[in-house]
């Protein structure tokens, strides 16, 4: 099998350029422009360098492309398209209501792995499938395309970091330099060496090339795969709009379709003047070598050995999370771990000495963190990226976005809320919940004891998607029996009675607080119901309106976390078309540094604060 | 005034350190360990360096420092102690609830400017404060002091290329090298080199010293001084735990306390050895040359000229927002813009156009957008960080931060919700609601119309603290007279019977579809009342509750976004005591690329399905 000739490739590359015109103009929006200064890359890319099958593209050994600078979605499936994955025509679909071709790209369509559109993106969830490759012991490789203005955010750092240190020299990156961000000049516009020297201090292999050179991007594309010991960044030099004269290298054209009609067809016209005649054979795309897969996931919730706590035993959830995080590691090697320097407060350290090469460090970049587990999860592992449950708030535009590739992550944060004491407001997390109930798709899991870690430690394996476990730091009585089961969207009742006045819904620190107001209010002959609601998204609608309605209609919500977005919204929701009145006890000021109990009962979440509430709504 | 000998410096450094291991001893927790590593540096900047009154800390021309590494406030409280701003007794209060001595700095304490603790955001910080130098035309020079570690967050990044293209020779940073993260070493260890060469690729002048030795600090102080058109990064090799012998560069001693006792003893003990016997005068602290002051903020409201629409006008509200923004900024020279390459589609070019000393380009790197603004408006600026409201979730963190820190900053998200049509989901804040409201000092304005766009503008600008004005891509129609007001806390009824059956609750795009829904019902002969809730946080709970008893106790909420943490839920929580009838309108799945109209309809935000809400509601 030969390579494909010089000529062919810049054929394809035209082919390419005028799809994206085609397919923009017929939609009337889009960013055909920045189409056109990747083709060439992109024909080298697909035609001449990359290992896989158009018709499976999920292939699991196959070399994947990452497009990070989204917006260039266009191309992108033009190239699907010539090499075979669908008919050409379908290109004219582009951003219909009725078309998986969507104005940027998702995993809805099969060739996607991570949604990418939030610019600087991209690296990190390549780097996190070039580190799977090497989870699974394959030598397929990763390539991702990045966009010269995206270059600005840190993220992009974050991740050019990791993969230095891990050394991936299975993953290759074109930065396509076309000069031009959305609004003006980028602020290095054609300066390649700006590119060039910060990605070597970033201990890169780096060179700088004529992006439209196609002898020189097969060369450079070649010597990446020759470097050994270091990830390789080709800082491609292009033009925006590259191949049509009146909109070439000129500020002004970022996201705008050629009109259909005279200026489209005069662009077009200039295009197809570009072929070249040849008679060289089309490109024959190589497929990967083997095809192994991992098979299906095994049943993560049967398979979880049984706690083996003592009622009354004192732990905090993470400490609990960290213990059975190996225990959930020894089920399935697709499960790994995720670390930025905290491991010895998250406990992952347990998971890094039980299985080394299945646990990651980035350091103190969370946005690595979770845009590394998205790439992952990709490609099969579950990930369970884990730091402070504040500082996942670091990712949060890398979490909604895997919440729109649907991602198979699993994130745990510990440390939530003003229960974590002296350490003070920096540290709290306080809106956690309300960042991860944003995500429709988003199972949101929040225990109490240590039975209840361990086993939603494994349904949060065991649920597809996107999954958030919110962790404490302080230690706490484990009141569950070993062989209690906790669903996704169930809760418990812990204690009840056919005089309940009031129903307290709680969920992990503040569960402790409500049990201790109820012992305080039975003594008044005032009598509680309380809920552990442990799953916070989905909530246990039907359990918690049954519990309101035989508690007199009334329902206090208390949680350690702001008034918002939480447990009391999901409470209210959940309650809202029956007439129930609802009292959220929450977090409503910025708190302070403190000892743990103090804060408790300084911001009205405490055993007090919610037996004067009780007494308050039974007035 | 002669500089302080060495000698004095070196004591005084001492002192700092015994300070920051006493006070974290007796508060029981704490970080004494990297503050030993930096107290060389702390010593020279306070005493030999820095122009400030202790006891004016706010002194609008003093010179800044913000201490990035914020776990190593023990050693900034006592740095400030040194200096006189409060007794150093006051030290042994660290952490306790009753004090401002938090375990990480807040600007409780009037020394601090931002607060820190989340690793990674005090160069962003820093680069606002220097910017807001040059804003106020001061020669006052800002000093911020890193870790190693947190040199892996790509904010750093961010932060050190604005500071680079803005040439800010005003402004020094320090990175103490201690070559240890919390969980075990950094990745780059001792490795200076690593550092220098990082930020020199990023355009910084960078110098690598041994951060014990005293000369040599007060030289690269002096040649950062001395450096034109670049900031200066001080890169400083130093000991974690330097000058105690059982703990100094030894892993595991991150956030931990010498034990009260004989730990603490002899450490201490080791401490007060290295005093050295000098008769050299104490330094004295030199006062910033002269004080101008910005004086009291004008009256923003009511000095805003009057909108000048007509009824039925169609305008997009981020259009309205790009024409109004250089009005504010002609009230009062605070008043300023930041942009990350979108000022076309956000309209900022305008304010950009208007006044460009005024107008700050992070380009495509929104926690520096965030960050900057941050530090520009601990210095009296009033900034107004703009950009596609999805990716002001890219500064989540940094947002968060701004609340703890109380600022005067006001986002501007425009683009939100699945109105903005064909770019995808990518491009469509959907939790942005939920992200804002999480802050409990946080407004939240949501304007539908140009009218209340600009009223709102005032508005945000008036209010103290964080403020968000969410925006909208599509036109729509003026429905406000120019001058109808829009205070914070308010609500707008715009259809009103004394036989309403319903009130729908919308705000922004879904306004206009309550209208139609309205209209639509009244041929029906069943009556709702339309309210706008424009201020999301705080709502008009009076309003909110007087409105849905008079219209049967039945509420239905309508936004473009989804269902948790946003107008649902703040107007959910406001009827939460009155037991009404609360129904949820949005959006509940990820959505997809498709026209505005049919993708309102899909997500069931929509006339139709408001109508059809309201009569399933009323069966």
């Amino acid at each position: 099998m030969s390579a494909p000739s010089i000529a062919v490739l810049h054929n394809l590359a035209t082919q390419l350029r005028i799809d994206s015109v085609r397919s923009t103009s017929e939609a009337g929006s889009g960013h055909p422009t920045t189409c056109l200064s990747a083709a060439d890359v992109i024909a080298a890319l697909f035609f001449a360098e990359m290992r896989f099958d158009p018709h499976d593209p999920q292939h699991p050994e196959a070399d994947r492309f990452v497009l990070s600078k989204g917006h260039g979605a266009p191309i992108l499936y033009a190239a699907w398209a010539a090499a075979g994955a669908f008919p050409r025509a379908d290109l004219l679909n582009l951003r219909k209501i009725t078309s998986d071709l969507e104005g940027h790209p998702t995993p809805r369509l099969p060739f996607v792995d991570v949604a990418t559109g939030s610019l600087g993106q991209g690296l990190a969830a390549a780097v996190g499938i070039a580190l799977n490759a090497r989870r699974i012991g394959s030598d397929y490789r990763t390539y991702v395309m990045l966009g010269d203005g995206e270059t600005a955010e840190g993220s992009v750092w974050e991740a050019a970091e990791v993969a230095a240190m891990q050394k991936l020299d299975n993953l290759c990156a074109i930065t396509d330099v076309n000069g031009l961000g959305q609004s003006r000049a980028t602020q290095w516009n054609h300066h390649l060496d700006a590119f060039v020297s910060r990605y070597r201090a970033f201990g890169w292999n780096a060179v700088a090339i004529d992006g439209h050179d196609m002898s020189a991007i097969l060369k450079a594309l070649a010597d990446a795969r020759a470097t050994k010991g270091k990830p390789t960044m080709i800082v491609a030099g292009t033009l925006k709009g590259k191949g049509i004269s009146f909109i070439e290298g000129k500020d002004g054209w970022h996201g705008k379709a050629l009109k259909k009609g005279e200026e489209m067809d005069k662009g077009i016209a200039e295009l197809e003047a570009q072929y070249q005649k040849t008679s060289d054979p089309a490109p024959v795309i190589p497929k990967p070598a083997q095809r192994r897969t991992e098979g299906p996931l095994p049943d993560f919730v049967a398979k979880m050995p049984a706690p083996a706590y003592k009622l009354g035993d004192s732990v905090a959830t993470r400490e609990a999370f960290g213990a059975a995080l190996p225990q959930l590691g020894a089920i399935d090697r697709r499960v790994v771990a995720v670390d930025a320097d905290v491991k010895n407060s998250t406990y992952t350290e347990k998971f890094e000495k039980a299985y080394p090469d299945r646990f990651f460090q980035t350091f103190i970049a969370e946005q690595a963190m979770i845009g590394v587990s998205m790439g992952m999860a990709s490609r099969g592992a579950i990930p369970f990226p884990t730091t402070f449950a504040c500082f996942l708030e670091r990712g949060a535009d890398f979490i909604r976005m895997a919440g729109i590739s649907n991602l198979n992550i699993k994130l745990a944060g510990t440390h939530c809320g003003v229960s974590i004491g002296e350490d003070g407001p920096s540290q709290m997390a306080l809106e956690d919940l309300a960042m991860v109930r944003g995500l429709p798709n988003a199972t949101v899991l929040y225990p109490c004891d240590a039975v209840s870690t361990e086993r939603l430690l494994a349904v949060a394996a065991a649920t597809r998607g996107p999954a958030y476990l919110r962790l404490s730091r302080p230690k706490t009585p484990v009141i569950y029996g070993n062989d209690e089961q906790f669903p996704v969207g169930g809760s418990k009742t812990l204690r009840k009675s056919d005089k309940d006045q009031v129903v307290v819904v709680a969920a992990g620190v503040t569960v402790f607080e409500a049990l201790k107001a109820h012992d305080a209010l039975a003594k008044e002959n005032v009598h509680v119901r309380v809920v552990d609601a442990y799953s916070v998204q989905p909530i246990d609608r039907d359990g918690i309106v049954a519990a309101a309605k035989a508690s007199g209609g009334r329902v206090i919500t208390v949680e350690d976390h702001y008034a918002h977005g939480g447990l009391g919204d999901a409470v209210s929701e959940a309650v809202s078309n029956d007439g129930v009145r609802v009292q959220r006890l929450a977090v409503r000021e910025i708190p302070r540094s403190g000892q743990p109990d103090e804060l408790i009962d300084r911001y009205g979440i405490s055993a007090r604060a919610i037996a004067d509430a009780v007494r308050t709504m039974l007035k």
